[in-house]
């Protein structure tokens, strides 16, 4: 039985063939290939794009979705093993993982970080309560630790642009925001470029670094895709040339100096045009959404000539399929 | 492409039209007419007709929803151009509205009145920031300005009763209500009621006047219509030979000498069997519901002969999937 | 028009056939019996089984589903008859029932008991109000005083791993909990397994009686379908040869002793491998979950080798179709 909670259950052999898919069937019209199956989505955090972007999925391709929101309707999960559940935690994952299971073909779950302890957030102890508990393909709608289907979409949208993205130099720079986000994005979108064979830069202000043992993997999957991934903080050296500009947010890296409170305090770090006019001439600018317009991002990278941000959450739904289709086929 | 956000999108033609289309629609099977579509909706407010109707209408056609409620399980959303977004608003309608746009194949969105500032209400801006940056039909689910869809379903349920709308004597009567509802349904109402022909009078106490610039719009319709508009303080004047009785609570006129607290000062306002029995001897009584019994419209007439109620919302599902097949049909 | 809001509106028959017919519909294919149908769900209280087995019962049959929830996007809604409506409740019963009857094949809904009051509880006032002004049948996903679809999978339960449940030693255990939780499942645990011929032996600490309503319910049932029930104070006499041990909390009777405080008072009730090593040497143990672990039930019970639970929480899907095959047909 096959997991998608993060991009080691893919490997650069399952990405590749999830991304040909994707590319595949966006192009005809929508094949019915998820007749009588049930997607069963948990929710612990908020959403747009995703959920409509999987119920879309489930139902052009001929299924149905199941919507639960934790603590929204839903009683509120346990996930530690032996807890005395005496708390406000009604139910715990080792029932209701194996109980969903019954219901539907597919359990996707939403878990954000908890952000005050990055030692704990990536353990991932809700995902990986789904993935061991649950009896059917477990998939990542987010968690602490990684994003895969945001990253698929990211990679398609760059190969759809460029044909291929062997080689291809692309920039994650880190952005201003009101909050210390969650890095599972920013994760997701390093280990697939990586994985999918990119020249990857990740440029960020000192204290914001990503966790080692992810930056650690990502070099691994750039060996092993033939790519490479290099870190700095020099923003106008890794634009420089580059063909993807993704802008993203992120806190910062714990027992670093920096608080929340100076999240904000790096304004050139918001993506402009004359950022943008110093990559690549046909560098394209991606972003995952939601943004925060002229705190991570200027009007006029949103609304110019750079930007794939809606292309890319389209993307999302195809990519999404093909890999509910990879999850079934196995 | 068709939008649906008010009655001008539909003119006098397309009201006709789709009134025909629900009428002869309610006769026979379910058509299965939405196979393979998807629609959004988007609530910022809640719902229970008009969300339950919209997903009957689409299960019944063959087709599926989405259900996003925003601030709910959903970021909210900002609409202003050129916003710096570090507030509590997370994205842009201009990403959220072209975004969704590939995932459904209609948008509709409800989206209730601040009701703080006429003005800025009339300019309608979460509906219209939705109708301007979605790339498939939009729809209103009821905006700060109009409620096509009641205003369809009351049309509806009087032409059903009485064969034709031309010349129908109908008052639109105000109600006292514990707060200073938004003027959507009576606007609609009376839109919908001159643009079908009929003989409208609206009455309501000094102070609650509808705005000029909906009066102006529903005097255009009726003399397109062939019908008349009337506007009283006398309640009793109004209902006189009138064949449709609609009650309905809003709020003062914005620079009004009536607050809030004022709203229930005028309980003879109440909708009662003695003031239906000052209507024609075969009048109808409406309400677009939720209707609070007692303080709106008295017990003695929800559960008299008059009500037409339970009739009226059945219709909201005639007339909606006849308004989806007119949106998609262009 | 069939209702199933209570054991009373099945009686021994209708259990019987329905049982059966969930037995059946388990060991093949997903039967097509729901095309074209659409169950409307009501939650004034938060879901996770009911709300996803119900939704999987209509999407594996065909149909589809609405999720309402009151309070939460959707009005609260007034069942007192004649209310003056100036209070947090929108919408009357009188009103929102017959409308929904006018958008779905069957209507169910979820409401808790207050638990301040015994006898309001036991008028169930807002399951009877959908009940009484519904026009489509009505499914109860849980009142004030019963559960009866819980009621039905824990009996699917016990006749799939025995056989049969005529004269079947069971007990319904009392446990410890935070909360003085609703009399409904245990009312139907023991409502059902009456109708299904079982010896009963019900168990609970000096306080916690059932209703005496309830008590003469259940011993009517088990006499006309040849079984027995019992209370008692002794959980050891209790569990003596019994084939299934079935744990639930539930709150004090009311005018008792015992204030919620009281609740924890009586851990030796909580159900470990000690009681269960009293019970037969094949005993089952099941429980209606959420389940607090370690508090209600040691882990050592629900991880051994006793635990019907998951089984018995895929049972709602099955017993729930065969209900609404059993509520359509007639």
């Amino acid at each position: 039985m096959r997991h998608a909670t993060g991009i080691s259950d893919l490997g650069v052999e399952g990405l590749e063939k999830v991304l040909a898919q994707a590319i595949q069937w966006k192009q005809g019209p929508h094949p019915k290939h998820l007749v009588d199956k049930i997607l069963g989505m948990v929710f612990f955090n908020p959403s747009l794009r995703t959920r409509a972007s999987f119920e879309a999925c489930m139902a052009r391709g001929g299924g149905s979705s199941i919507v639960l929101e934790v603590g929204n309707g839903v009683w509120k999960l346990e996930d530690r093993a032996g807890a005395v559940m005496d708390g406000d935690r009604a139910e715990h994952i080792r029932e209701a993982a194996p109980v969903l299971s019954r219901y539907v073909d597919v359990l996707a779950v939403r878990t954000f970080a908890g952000n005050t302890d990055d030692a704990e957030d990536h353990k991932d102890p809700v995902m990986n309560g789904f993935r061991n508990f649950a009896t059917v393909p477990t998939l990542s709608m987010e968690s602490a630790r990684e994003h895969p289907c945001q990253g698929l979409a990211d990679l398609m949208t760059a190969r759809e642009t460029f044909g291929t993205t062997k080689g291809l130099p692309v920039t994650l720079s880190w952005a201003p925001h009101i909050k210390p986000l969650p890095k599972a994005v920013p994760n997701s979108f390093l280990l697939t470029a990586a994985a999918a064979g990119c020249e990857v830069r990740v440029a960020h202000p000192k204290g914001f670094e990503l966790q080692p043992e992810v930056q650690a993997q990502a070099e691994a999957l750039a060996k092993e895709a033939g790519g490479s991934v290099a870190f700095t903080q020099d923003l106008d050296e890794a634009v420089k040339d580059s063909r993807v500009v993704y802008a993203k947010a992120w806190g910062p890296a714990t027992g670093g100096p920096l608080g929340p409170e100076a999240v904000k305090a790096f304004p050139a770090w918001m993506t402009s045009p004359e950022i943008m006019a110093k990559a690549a001439a046909d560098a394209i600018f991606m972003h995952c959404l939601p943004v925060r317009r002229n705190v991570e991002v200027a009007d006029g990278v949103l609304d110019g000539p750079w930007s794939r941000v809606v292309d890319e959450a389209e993307n999302r739904f195809h990519v999404q399929r093909a890999l509910l289709q990879w999850l079934l086929e196995a």
